[in-house]
């Protein structure tokens, strides 16, 4: 079939919208109708050319929600008509480390994923004669898209896709790492580093969860009103304290954080972030993603008295499993989304989207099909 | 009371076997006759004056094993002839790190500890007029030494204190860091870096617990056939491996170690031991003390695929809950003691046993009283 899609020809170019060809699902697979996709950071950083595993040309997009059109062969979890988000990270319960039940990083087609390309090691999407490669095995940016069944969670069908397709990474990678991969607990004191759309699910999830304080280190000092819409109870601008920061914050969190988090991607606040946790059980999660080559560093001191660093990707989050009940936690009101979605395009506007990621306009601008 | 003890009088230089004036214990402390004490390169690095914490003079030691022949006021806990283990970790039950059930590390003394003096803010020991320093709460190098009672731990009376002293440091250090901090369980995959004395307890503790495979890295090829009597499963030089070791490691592990430990101090190998780890679960706990000022580094990508990066000192145990159990682990055969200690001496030899520990001559040289 013929679909619409924006497509990445080349690092550093804007997205164009094509016709491109998607060749039906096979054994496995469905082809999904997308309703709704957020643009992220991470597709921007592919877009940039710096990402050294980027491919092109590729149709980008990994947060999307829609409706199944079709299913191939051997396909039993869905059906024509699920509402359905597509994971970047699957689960297909049965390899080592989907077994394991200590990861959520299922590696059951991260080969092929990796390469651009389904499981069997082709392309769906083409352009004329052109083979089009897969991003992260979702391409949520075109109107429809084929994944394996492994990498797809059914939803519930009253959820609205323009929202809860967030879910699909942004939320998720918060919510999750403060959930699955911390296990904070009520009455924890927590610094979250960066109060961007990750952040701010950080923030939500340490409230949902009875955190009792909640620390934000932003130097924005925009960012605070909405964080402490989101439960921060202390903002803290690192502008304003000094070279002291690590200091202060294990001081205003009476001796250490018993969880840090990093929303930004910054070595050096990745090294704050567990330095300022507590003497003997504090634990730093590193969610933000570092350019390539940088390194953390500390004293191994940090480390053999009792502190933790530790990292999350998607959230910690088994996606068939979890991706639903993250759903429902939002639309029982038990986290916020709508406020975080700031801006809504149709995809021939995808660029405009990009534009207000890049000036910071933007929480999430999210494309509806 | 006159007692005799290696007095460390200034930095690098040898101890010297001095009468000392001890006064008894007051509320809430007891007096031990030392029957027999280990000889540490903790208690090395501090004489040597690298430690930018040693004080002088100083009664080092604190690998003891002995009996209560006094109690001050107040101590219910402890009565004149038990047998007993000096702790330099105190477990006191009742501060905030003790009862947030997340740490060993108890703080209730530990300011006036890191000064060199009992929790009073005075020292029991001294020469003529002039008072000598405890040393890391515990002092054993003494034929007596007076601790607070939340720093002894009561041990079976049926125990030889020429080896269950080993239990006082290095054994719970070693066994500690896998039962404990890491909590290795059966069928795991194990890399430990490192094997002298405290590797040799890693090893023997993942085989009580049933790890799958001990694989040891050490350049000494003649620590394999001890190591092998403890439970290694295989034996990893990395002068024959060369620069690939990390990726040798993966693959000998079948895509990388459950569970890692560092047991030399070196922040190169912490970083192997680190990333020798299986994505998505291993963890990795130093254990060995790096020298000041030095720094551990790694991508942050390690992190964020799902290793984990920790810490252990005194093995994650509360003293006086866990070291009776690893007594009774020594007494019933579980674990093995006896070929560690290599050497026994009298105090007045207890230079030689340094000597011993530098030339790398010895596992464990124990003073005998």
């Amino acid at each position: 079939m013929d679909i619409k899609a924006a497509v990445a020809f080349e690092p550093g170019k804007p997205l164009r919208i094509e016709t491109v060809h998607l060749e039906g699902p096979k054994a496995g697979e469905v082809l999904i109708e997308l309703k709704a996709t957020g643009i992220c950071h991470t597709d921007a950083y592919t877009l940039s050319g710096k990402d050294p595993e980027g491919l092109f040309p590729s149709i980008l997009g990994h947060e999307g929600a829609g409706v199944v059109v079709d299913v191939g062969p051997g396909v039993t979890s869905l059906k024509k008509g699920d509402h359905v988000i597509p994971l970047y990270t699957p689960e297909c319960r049965q390899c080592r480390s989907c077994l394991s039940q200590k990861t959520n990083l299922c590696t059951a087609i991260r080969a092929t994923q990796g390469k651009g390309l389904m499981p069997d090691g082709t392309s769906r999407f083409r352009i004329g004669k052109d083979p089009v490669h897969h991003y992260m095995g979702t391409s949520t940016f075109a109107t429809h898209t084929v994944l394996p069944e492994i990498a797809v969670a059914k939803i519930r069908e009253d959820a609205p896709f323009e929202k809860v397709c967030y879910i699909g990474c942004g939320v998720t990678t918060g919510i999750g790492a403060v959930i699955y991969t911390a296990k904070v607990e009520a009455g924890a004191r927590v610094v979250v580093f960066g109060l961007g759309g990750i952040g701010l699910n950080v923030v939500q999830a340490c409230r949902m969860v009875g955190a009792d304080q909640i620390v934000g280190v932003d130097l924005n000092p925009a960012r605070r009103e909405m964080a402490e819409k989101f439960g921060l109870t202390h903002f803290v601008n690192p502008k304003e304290v000094g070279a002291d920061l690590v200091p202060y914050l294990v001081n205003l969190t009476g001796g250490g954080a018993d969880y840090s988090f990093e929303c930004i991607g910054n070595v050096q606040t990745m090294r704050q972030a567990l330095e300022c946790c507590h003497r003997g059980w504090g634990e730093s999660i590193i969610i933000g993603v570092a350019a390539a080559g940088q390194e953390i560093s500390t004293r191994p001191f940090q480390l053999v008295t009792g502190r933790v660093w530790k990292g999350s990707a998607f959230g910690g989050a088994r996606g068939r499993t979890d991706v639903p009940r993250i759903v429902d936690w939002y639309m029982d009101g038990k986290i916020q989304i709508d406020p975080l979605i700031t801006h809504t395009l149709p995809l021939e506007r995808i660029n405009e989207g990009f534009d207000l990621m890049h000036k910071g306009e933007s929480i999430r601008a999210v494309v509806r099909y």
